[in-house]
């Protein structure tokens, strides 16, 4: 009683001295946030061995512990604060290095990157200018420079003169693939569409005059109708038109059909649409295949076209010497995606597009009076965004702990994983393996007994309608393995060669982690089969 | 000598177990990075106290350490990395927390967020969507119901309605205010130009169908020439093209005239351009000026206009009693901008676009087959971004642990510092204040003895020679008191109305460091005064 009296009133107050104390002490050994540092850290031991991928509230539940729309008047203790994200917060978030997680591309971290979070915090840099940034300036360029390299590897003479150069840029580091993607197709936009006489190019003018200026009647992207949502995305804000991203022919493996893209880019050219670009993909989201990128580079070499390639996924196959060639010709885009906090192992909100050409990224250069000041060493003045925090520094490390045969033993990994789920699936009688894999994504479903025969036999109708069963227990248990927490895999919807135009519901799992093993790919499977007979009951 | 070949013995090496380890052992106690985190947190403190900004080294010298562009091979320990990262960058950081670190707008964070960034580290959620975040996305879908609240304190009747239904968004989280800029004007630009009989709107048909069909010659965006450079870097990515940024006149105060705003929306419609948006700035950059909003709003009424106001300093200005009211009619606004990165004292990479309209940000809705299919509770479905960080957590535990009482001593305490300098130069002599401060922002420049009964005497020609000698002593001693790193504060170019359209250097303060008082003040323009000195000599 005389305890809950002191502790009425010791409440936390706004006064400058309790502001001060916020901003100046750190939390004791002691407090509840570091009681909660060190039991994450703990708990991602814990999510690493044993099986469970998210707790089992559902989300009307959760969302009923954030209904208070109001910004509390008083303030409240950081101890206060510190049970509530416990309870509320932490213990119901996903546990994404889980390895039986294995159905998004979110997985394992190295564990030296919750310091790194932390350092991060503490130094509070700025990447938009030099003077929030200082080291950290040079440092990102450096990085920059490190992953153009491993995509053109041009020479050692040739990064000791432009790396650190201010007047040129390697690349942008971003918060992810998608704004590196857009950057990627803002560039390639203004550089169809440059100045010319009196037109000043359609950063000046915009896309209106820009039309009329070039006599045409419109703008294309071509890519597979495999390529990630944030291409459409891209033609929104670019001014293209999501109509007008083409998805152009795949053969058998969704893979780009070359002469399909030639002809196609005759078609738009005659009807006087102007070609932004072409995309590659260099790992697709839902499937993981990898487009012919040497003969589309070809195609657009001749044609004049703009080649970017969206490898925000595949990129660090790179690091394979078993792997690498399969994505041949990344060398001839003019720029080239990737995805920092996928297959680079660093936490999430970092991307990275890099430039062939070192003088691309001055296409969608920005000035201002008090920073990114012409000829300054500002990376401001090459970014979608402004103010950046020190990512590269996650980029650094890693690069550096895991060197090149870390990262190879990774893609590796995750490569043998998805072919030893292909067999288990081949070799089962009751699952079907709707994609091949190409890297470490494979999609499958599960085919109920006695469905597997009559899929082989049905007419075209039939055929609709066992799919469109199949279709809706494929949705069920996955829902349902979700609901569980204990195996995650996601789900997706493809068009199948053998399946006609019926999109058909399909499994998803990504084998990024270094800790899934083949005993939890046959856990995923056993859930499933398990999940499948309850529903059948 | 043994022991050296002990320690070359023991390489790091690229085999399962080191990975393995890598990935599930946490960093020891006595750890080279548990070393440095520690030092971290010792060193904000001394920050805090000394008045140290950055290190001694020049660019030049620090580019130096960042030279080699090769993946390494082999990997290396994470005691290695660490030494690297505390030699080469953290020690070559910008203290941005220093109290005399008054130059930008990036500051000190209160101590429990780098227990948080450890925290949302290890938790690597990834906010596109629920399978990847699950608590977090209703948490962050409360911080912007928060957020909205403090603007346009809508019903508590609404906010429980809307602030967890999957259908509506009060507005999007992003990486910070050029993000927030570019969404906000990018849903106005498809507000203007959506769909209408057979043709389906920018979105789809892209920007020169859509001028075509609504039969307009161009598009504009207004804004005062004080202006953020992220809104010229929409019109540029948006199609909409950096000259059709019209710069509206403004008075003595650098804000909009609302009469010329009018007019100007007029001319332009007679000569049958499209008005994407007006935009307010509550908090110049450069100046810290508020545009007149309620006036403006009255204006976009009437004509029908959008408008957006770029809140991304000045928002959290409405947390204080005292000066909330030069903020009245932000609630008029479609939208609005505010960093989180900046006033509401998280780290970097966080800002907020609200709107007014809940149904508004449908307007750039996008879908995928895995993700964010309609219907979701995916945050992915409405926003600039992909994959994005649980950053939210830290705006939160911010608002939570702050309160309303405390942002309101930080933001009264930033003013009050601003009208102290501007006081304190008013009574020199040898200082010329430039701007009059509206918010925590102050511009001023040093005028040498003799310079200023020279200033008020001169003639056009004279008065024109004397600012530039003036322009360069100003840069010249901001360039010295940054590379002297004891105090820093940042620069930047007006035009002022005594002295007609030339372009005028100005040192520029940002004030909102809780910990900077007035003997720092002192110290600023003491150190100025000695750096002109000497370069007098």
């Amino acid at each position: 009683m005389v305890r809950d009296l002191f502790l009425n009133k010791k409440k936390a107050s706004a006064d400058y001295e309790t502001l001060r104390r916020v901003f100046t002490a750190p939390e004791g050994r002691s407090s509840t946030l570091s009681h909660i540092e060190k039991e994450i850290s703990k708990n991602i031991q814990r999510f690493l061995s044993q099986h469970i991928v998210s707790g089992d509230a559902d989300p009307e539940e959760l969302e009923r512990n954030f209904k208070n729309t109001s910004i509390p008047e008083e303030p409240i203790f950081v101890s206060e604060q510190a049970d509530f994200l416990l309870s509320k917060v932490v213990s119901q978030s996903v546990h994404t290095s889980s390895p039986s997680f294995i159905g998004h591309m979110t997985s394992a971290l190295p564990y030296f990157m919750l310091s790194l979070g932390k350092i991060m915090t503490g130094l509070n840099q700025n990447l938009v200018k030099i003077e929030t940034s200082k080291a950290f300036t040079p440092l990102e360029r450096q990085v920059i420079a490190m992953l153009h390299h491993l995509i053109y590897h041009f020479s050692a003479d040739y990064y000791q003169k432009t790396a650190q150069d201010r007047y040129n840029s390697l690349g942008v580091f971003c918060s992810g693939g998608t704004v590196a993607n857009i950057t990627s197709l803002w560039v390639a936009r203004n550089r169809l569409l440059g100045p010319d006489g009196d037109f000043r190019g359609v950063s000046n003018d915009g896309v209106y005059r820009a039309l009329r200026h070039y006599n045409l009647e419109g703008l294309a992207v071509l890519v597979s109708k495999l390529g990630h949502y944030s291409l459409s995305k891209s033609c929104d804000i670019l001014g293209v038109g999501k109509r007008h991203l083409v998805a152009v022919d795949t053969d058998h493996e969704g893979r780009v059909n070359v002469d399909s893209l030639e002809k196609e880019i005759h078609l738009l050219r005659e009807a006087k649409i102007g070609i932004v670009g072409v995309v590659g993909i260099a790992g697709t989201t839902e499937t993981g295949h990898v487009d012919p990128l040497a003969d589309m580079a070809k195609v657009c070499r001749r044609q004049g076209c703009y080649f970017h390639i969206d490898a925000s996924w595949g990129g660090p196959t790179l690091f394979s010497e078993k792997h690498k060639s399969l994505l041949n010709g990344i060398d001839q885009a003019d720029s080239v995606s990737i995805d920092a906090h996928k297959q680079l192992y660093v936490p999430m909100g970092a991307g990275l597009a890099l430039f062939r050409d070192h003088q691309n990224l001055s296409l969608i250069e920005q000035h201002a009076q008090y920073v990114i000041r012409s000829g300054s060493r500002d990376l401001g003045k090459r970014s979608l965004e402004g103010s950046r925090p020190g990512m590269a520094m996650m980029v650094h490390s890693a690069l550096h702990v895991l060197g090149r045969k870390g990262y190879e033993l990774l893609i590796d990994h995750g490569i043998g994983l998805a072919k030893t789920l292909a067999g288990m699936i081949l070799e089962s009688d009751d699952f079907e393996l709707t994609t091949e894999p190409t890297l470490n994504i494979l999609t499958y479903r599960y085919i109920p007994p006695g469905f597997k025969d009559a899929l082989s036999d049905a007419g075209e109708e039939q055929l609709r309608n066992l799919n469109q069963r199949l279709n809706q227990i494929t949705v069920a248990i996955q829902k349902t393995q979700r609901a569980n927490g204990k195996t995650f895999v996601s789900r997706t919807q493809l068009e199948l060669p053998q399946y006609g135009d019926q999109r058909i519901d399909v499994f998803r799992t990504v084998l990024a982690n270094p800790l899934t093993d083949e005993s939890i790919l046959k856990m995923v499977l056993d859930e499933q089969r398990q999940i499948a007979a309850e529903l059948h009951d």
